[in-house]
Parts: structure tokens; C-alpha cells; sequence
């Protein structure tokens, strides 16, 4: 849109052009509710409902990463029942290579592939493509980038990650866009957020221009950028504001810079973002980080850190960060986490998950992520509860300083 | 009992060796109960009920091999509840070494350790020692070997692995055996199965010395070697059965000695071992060799195969074996086995399942262990159900070419 030199535009177009942006909007304003239910006096965390075709999802909300259609040693029952995950993640570059689209579309969408009937986030692709450092081009165009499987080429537009998103049949689709790394230069950060404006117009078109997969509404996330500096992040969540979206997304935070740059960026495009639709700060983080976002206003989270840091024995608790491996564990039989919420919580001691993890047996793998996913899942389902009952902020302000200390 | 030179002993110390005969025997006959419920007419297949201090044991039954007290990739609830095994099996050198007799002591045995709280069967550590050709010193007294997790030097004797199956806390301890490899000359299976029938009364005294280590019966089952000499097994099963244990079990088999071996000296043993205590062939087999050897009577099994073969995709069902990384499975969303017993095997697809190994994702192992264990413990509970009905022979005829052909 910004690339319309709008002084040049004759009052017809103009009025062509705003017909089209309420038909771009009609399109997707209905197709994903959501409902802000409270908002927290003392800051600015609020609880809300995000309706999909696959299902309410009650925020604050965590999404666990299923990359590959699958989130990493957990059954889809122990993610629903036990866990109690509202939605789940799914990499599209990942789940682009392999299955390919041909699977995913002849099984009828992700959904049926991998038997998750609740809701699905994908990302686009970008920030997995921008991980691979010296095998990916990035133009004006897309992102050219080798396989990490077999080395073979393959591009992504922003058109290509939409249609992409749709036959994977995500119930939300997000933006195809730049995530810069931490440091990044001003003006490559400035130069790179425009390019990531100028994507999102297309995909934009590209979602108006394609329907629904299958017999349920996708929407598009728009994604923020603008590294660190406030004067880009101010442009970009003006301009993603203004794109009118279901949902709009935080990208390019939580790439190695301090707590203090993540906060203050959160705090200051939470506060352009509009307050009636869902935020998303993709990638964060740790349970200190997801509750001093909350406050900030943020709705949406995901991140690789529960199941990733399971799988090497690191399980969060309310009471701090347990590092499963280490000896002092080997003949403790005490419950894994009395306060946890998941069976495995009280089933398995710790002696037992600590003898797992040192024998590296694949058991540990999988009672360490449904330990952590679960207590993720507790962790914003609790926030929730606090700021209906109007304690949110106290109880933030006890739970960080606990929920960071090493046990 | 071999050693003592009866054609010395004076009436008294003939008088006093019956009286210790009958105490010890006194000590084991009433720990285990084994009931043969019924008799196949058309072959030695038996069904039967082991009764111990943690449960029933329906026979003929096959043993999931846990370990390191998991059986890999498979919570204990799944093992109980879907899979329904009724009897789990632990490996004494591995937890030996790790977490350690100390820490097993500590929790109160493996069961409070782990949390598995049917039957629990322990290997001598024997077969392991074995395995750790080019580390390891057979000797008299015992073995010397070293640690693959550390390379520490330790020592197992007939004596010590009772005292450490009695810490383990096994229902069923193993004595501690020769397993001699295939092929073996006949003069080393000669003096191995020699050594082994030493240590067995070894290992039988220790047992009689010995309590049970907590509150319930700890058993010995002697196991008969003798490679695949004709003699050799029939000394050997003549010597273990007048030992006169509650069951008794075939070692040295499932070595890579061709299928008409494995079944010919198993029948011979059978033949020879009491029909009222539980036969237990060591390490079979495959799905055939399960239902060859129940015909030819034995009772129970185990066998790394179900669980191994799973974590590379490898998976058995009523009409064949399927090798899930296969291409020709990559579109079928069929359920992953229409015949299986277990949720997985509805609710997962073979696309969805081919892609999981494809992707090495450790769900894929997770679903192939559940779905084959839960299969051989169909198996062998559809075995007992034909027995019973009176149609076993005619249905394993049917089944054994079918069980075996790749799909």
C-alpha cells in the first residue's frame, strides 16, 4: 500500500482503492474472533478468546512447536489431555521438505496428517530459511536456500509461504518476512523492514487471492519488524497495524539480545498494536520472559525452549530451573514436581527421570518435555487466572525472581 | 550336587544331604505358583497362570526388556494400560552399573524405583558380561569384565549377581550362566555347560542363604545350556531340572543358530524339563519363533526384537513385517495397523508414521514400540485363546507364513 504514491491519485482511484481495502478486509475480519475478556489494572496483561474453526484458544496462551508435524516425544493425546495444549506450532520449511505438500494435501491438511484437531499456527518459513547462513539468497523476489536435508535448491516467495501455509491448511498463517539477527546494523535493519512491508502486501493480495484450502477459515498474521531500534519498530507496527489483520505478530525478538531490548520493544509495539486483536511475540522465551510480556500486553507465545531444553534434562518449575542431570537428584524419590499439573509429575520421581537423562535413555526425553510443556501451559493458564482475580501483577512480581532460580 | 561323590557317603551324610535337599527345595517350591490350565492335543502348547507376590501371570506370555528399568521409549502406563504386559524384564549388568545398586537399594527396589509394580524378571548379567568380548575374563570364580560407560573393572560371581537381583528386587532372579556363542565347539560348550551347572548350585546356595530382600517372594530359575549339541542339552536339562526350582528356563538359543536348531534343541529340552514349573526360552524371537516354540511348550519369552526393530521402523503385524521408512507408504493414510490392538494403531496413519522415522522424530519410536510390544502381547494372549478353544496348531500354521512375509 505505501508504494501508492497517494498525492498522484485521482479522487476515482482513490476511491477504487479504498473498496478495495474494505473488501480485502471483509474477508478476513470475520474469520477469526477474538474477544478481549479482561484487562489487568496494573498493567497491561489482559485474558481473551481467540475463536478458530478448530476451536477457542483462551489467552494468554503457549503454543508448543510441532516442526515437523509433530511436537518433539509427545503423543498428540498427551498434548491434549494432559498437557492441555489450545494450538499448536508447525514449521513450514520443515513440513514443506518433508512430508512435501504432496502428503499434507493428498491426507487433507496437517490436521488429518498428523490427527491434531485443534488449532495450527504456522510460521512462513523465514526464519528457518535465515538460519541457514550461507546456503539462502535473499531479493527483492524471495529467498533462494539449499535443503538442509539433501542440498537440493528451492525458493520461497511471499506469494509461494502463502499458498505454502494454506495447503498445510495452518489456521493461521503468518507473514513471510526478514528476521533480522541481534546486532544488526541500523541501516540494514531499516532496509530489511521495508523489504518485510513490502512482502507482507503481497502476501496480503496473495490470501485475498486464494481462498480456504479446506472447509475451515485460514487468517494472516502480519509480523513486526525493525531489530531493536524504536523509530523502525514504531513504522513497522504502525504499518502492520494498519493492514487491518485478525492477529499481528512480534518478530525478530528474542535473537540474543538483553531481557531489557526484548521488553522495551514488546512494550513499545504493544502499545501501537490494536488492543481488540490477538498480539503474538513469536520465539519467547522463558517462563520469566512469557510472564513479563503478559504484562506488556502480548496474547500469543511459542517457543523450541520447553521441548529443546527437556531433551537435555532442564525441566522448569514454579520454584526454579532443574537441571535433571546433575548428581544431586540420584537418590532423591521424591516426586519429579509436587506442584506439577501432568501425571508424570508424580508418577516418576526424580531419582528415576535423573537416572534416565544419565543413561540417556529415550524415556527422559519424553517425560521432560510433557513436564515442561505441561508446566508452560500451566504457567499462562495460571496468568490468566490472576489477572480475572486482579492479582496478576503481584503474583508476576513473585513468580520471576522464583521462576529463574537454579535448583 | 553333582560334586559330592555319592558312592562315599555314608547312610548319615546320605540322611543329612536328602534333608537339605528338601529344606532348600522347601524354601523355593511354594514362592511361585504355576498352574497348567490346559493342554493342547495336537502339540506341547500349554496354557498356565505364574503367580507372584506382584500379580498373575497368564502364560504362555512374552516379557518386555526394560533395561535399564525402561523399556525404551514406553511410559509404564502405556506398558500397563494399552500394551498390556504383564511382566517386564531388567537387566542386571546394566542396572548394576547404572543408577546403581545403592540407589535401587534406596528406593526400595526397582519397582518403587521405576514405578512398574507387576512382575519383574531379571537376566544374571551373564549374556551382557558375554557380550563385552575382548573386555571381559571368564574364570571359576566368576567374570571379570569392564564398564562401557566408564571402562571400571568389576566383578560378577554366581553369589554376587543373586545379592544383586536380591537388591534389584526380581521376582524371578536368573542363575548365572555361560551363554555360549553360535557357532562353538563342542569340547567349550562341554566345559562352559559344566561351569554354568557349578555355578547354578553356587548360585542355588545363595539363594538358600539369602532372604528375600523385601516384602514378597524372590525366585530362581536355572537356565540349561550345551550350544546345540544333542548330548550337551540333554545333560544340561536332566541337571536343571532336578535342581527342582519353580521354573527353569533355555539359555544359549537365539544366537544366530539356524531356526530348525533353535526349535530342535528347545524341543528336546522341553521334553525333559518338568511339565509343571513355567519354561522360559531366553532372547526369542521372532513372531514365528514365538508361536513354533509355544507349541513345542514353552511358557514364556522375551526378546529385545519388538523394541529395537520399532526405533528403526521396523514393524511386525498379523500379515507380515513392515519396514515404515518405505516409500510405498508415504500417501497411504490407512491406519498404521487396521488388526492392532493398540490406540496407536488406529489413530496414527502409516503416512503419518513413515514420515515420523523418515524425519527421525522420536515420536516415530515411541509409536513403533507401543504398536510392537502391544502386538507380541496379542500374540501371545491370542496363542493362549487358541490353546484354550482347542485350535492352536491350525491357527499358528496359518499364522507363521503370514507372520513372516514383508509387506
Amino acid at each position: 500500500m505505501n508504494r501508492i504514491p497517494t498525492i498522484f491519485l485521482a479522487p476515482l482511484q482513490i476511491f477504487t482503492y479504498l473498496i478495495y481495502c474494505i473488501f480485502v478486509s471483509s474477508i478476513f475480519i470475520n474469520k477469526m474472533d477474538f474477544i478481549v475478556q479482561q484487562q489487568d489494572a496494573l498493567s497491561k496483561a489482559r485474558t481473551g478468546i481467540i475463536k478458530t474453526d478448530h476451536g477457542e484458544i483462551k489467552t494468554p496462551i503457549f503454543m508448543p512447536v510441532g516442526t515437523a508435524g509433530t511436537v518433539k516425544a509427545v503423543h498428540q493425546h498427551e498434548l491434549k489431555d494432559d498437557i492441555k495444549a489450545q494450538i499448536i506450532l508447525g514449521n513450514t520449511y520443515h513440513l514443506y521438505l518433508r512430508p512435501g505438500l504432496e502428503i499434507i494435501e493428498k491426507a487433507g491438511g496437517l490436521h488429518k496428517f498428523n490427527g491434531w484437531d485443534k488449532p495450527i499456527l504456522t510460521d512462513s518459513g523465514g526464519y528457518q530459511v535465515y538460519s541457514l547462513a550461507g546456503t539462502r539468497k535473499i531479493k527483492e523476489e524471495g529467498v533462494k536456500f539449499q535443503s538442509h536435508v539433501d542440498g537440493s535448491y528451492h525458493v520461497f516467495t511471499p506469494e509461494s509461504v502463502i499458498d505454502t501455509q494454506r495447503i498445510i491448511g495452518a489456521d493461521i498463517i503468518m507473514a513471510f518476512d526478514e528476521c533480522t539477527p541481534f546486532p544488526c546494523e541500523y541501516d540494514y535493519a531499516k532496509k530489511s523492514m521495508h523489504m518485510t512491508h513490502r512482502w507482507l502486501e503481497r502476501c496480503v493480495n496473495r490470501m485475498a487471492e486464494t481462498k480456504d484450502k479446506y472447509n475451515y477459515s485460514q487468517v494472516l498474521f502480519p509480523i513486526v519488524q525493525g531489530s531493536v531500534y524504536k523509530d523502525l519498530r514504531t513504522q513497522s507496527a504502525e504499518k502492520i497495524a494498519s493492514v487491518n489483520m485478525p492477529g499481528n505478530a512480534i518478530g525478530g525478538l528474542s535473537v540474543g539480545e538483553p531481557d531489557e531490548e526484548l521488553y522495551g520493544m514488546t512494550e513499545l509495539v504493544c502499545d501501537i498494536l490494536p488492543k481488540d486483536k490477538p498480539r503474538y511475540l513469536m520465539g519467547v522465551g522463558t517462563p520469566a520472559n512469557i510472564l513479563e510480556c503478559i504484562a506488556l500486553g502480548i496474547d500469543m507465545f511459542d517457543c523450541v525452549m520447553p521441548t529443546r531444553n527437556a531433551r537435555h534434562g532442564t525441566l522448569f518449575t514454579k520454584n526454579g530451573i532443574i537441571n535433571m542431570k546433575n548428581v544431586k537428584w540420584k537418590d532423591d524419590f521424591s516426586p519429579l514436581d509436587p506442584d506439577g499439573t501432568s501425571y508424570v509429575d508424580s508418577f516418576y520421581s526424580k531419582a528415576y527421570v535423573r537416572h534416565l537423562f544419565h543413561t540417556k535413555e529415550i524415556l527422559g526425553m519424553q517425560i521432560g518435555s510433557i513436564h515442561n510443556l505441561a508446566f508452560y501451559l500451566w504457567l499462562v493458564g495460571e496468568a490468566r487466572n490472576q489477572i480475572e482475580k486482579g492479582t496478576f501483577t503481584d503474583w508476576k512480581n513473585k513468580m520471576v525472581p522464583q521462576l529463574s532460580q537454579k535448583l
